[in-house]
């Protein structure tokens, strides 16, 4: 039920307006080409965070895939966390560290694997591996742009990586996704 | 079958290898964080194209979104062209046109709106919409990054905007896709 609504949401959602500005919560359509420097950003509960959403399904309709725009401060960091979607990365500027848990200890992520990401460097995260992407570099903003698939993004956060799996907490919406997210209506509202 | 012996291929093909070069059919895996600019690309059959997929499903075993970088020369542009998936568009660099059918005849695509993209902006080709992107800045090349779903991406391609859908030719795989991808076992070979 619930995501049938949330299809039904999704699928009115889709539309342009011609000569619109852009509507944050879709009441009026967007759009169809938007300026990237005048859309919409945050730093949300992430200290150090930009975010913007380029494609996004709360914000646009959108169904498959989600694009967003973030920028990251010195020493900025996302929480722990995995989410059963794939996910891509180009970085754009900057560089940092991504912690990454492959073969995870079937109950809690345990120590992660580091890689160097850097500008102009592409990588994928597999499928609910746990994960955290991390500006080490003291002197430069990163900025990435973050592809998921299977909208509206479901996140698991840990406190650390000994935190078991299921002590993990679900983050949904999402805090960009919050500000628009449209409830399903509770049974007794029908 | 088709999509199950696919499905298949992909599940086992998203794996990296810790210190390998980049394979660019998948044989030894790849490195998990990529340098973009080391990447394989090519023109294939689009005259002042150069593409490279950063994330892709014959490519890198993705089943639900594949990412490309794309640099158009001034004057080249990609066929008329629908596909039934989502994509989004970012403009890393340039300027150029997006024409685009919406509401279209039911016959063909019919004339097309004309969309100004420049760098910085962004936005969403709604499925199975006919659509043309094509440098029309005389000075600069058009650098774009592409977000399909559904991958690998089925295109129908139209000589013009007024060829019926009937006679849009099926390109699959796709350029890109081809250099390595596999055929599933035909039936008597099983």
């Amino acid at each position: 039920m619930f995501w049938h609504l949330l299809t039904v949401f999704a699928a009115t959602a889709l539309h342009f307006s011609a000569t619109g500005e852009a509507s944050e919560c879709l009441t009026d359509g967007f759009p169809l080409v938007r300026n990237v420097s005048k859309l919409p950003q945050g730093s949300f509960e992430i200290p150090g965070l930009s975010h913007t959403t380029l494609a996004g399904s709360v914000l646009h309709g959108m169904k498959e895939v989600e694009v967003w725009l973030q920028t990251l401060a010195p020493g900025a960091r996302t929480p722990i966390h995995r989410h059963s979607c794939e996910e891509a990365f180009l970085v754009l500027k900057g560089s940092g560290t991504l912690y990454l848990t492959t073969n995870m200890h079937p109950e809690f992520p345990g120590n992660p694997h580091e890689f160097r990401i850097f500008s102009n460097s592409t990588f994928l995260v597999p499928i609910d591996d746990v994960h955290q992407v991390w500006n080490t570099n003291e002197q430069e903003d990163l900025k990435i742009l973050v592809i998921i698939s299977r909208p509206p993004v479901k996140v698991f956060t840990y406190d650390d990586w000994f935190m078991p799996h299921t002590a993990a907490k679900l983050l949904f919406p999402i805090f960009w996704d919050a500000v628009c997210y449209q409830t399903p209506l509770e049974r007794d509202e029908l």
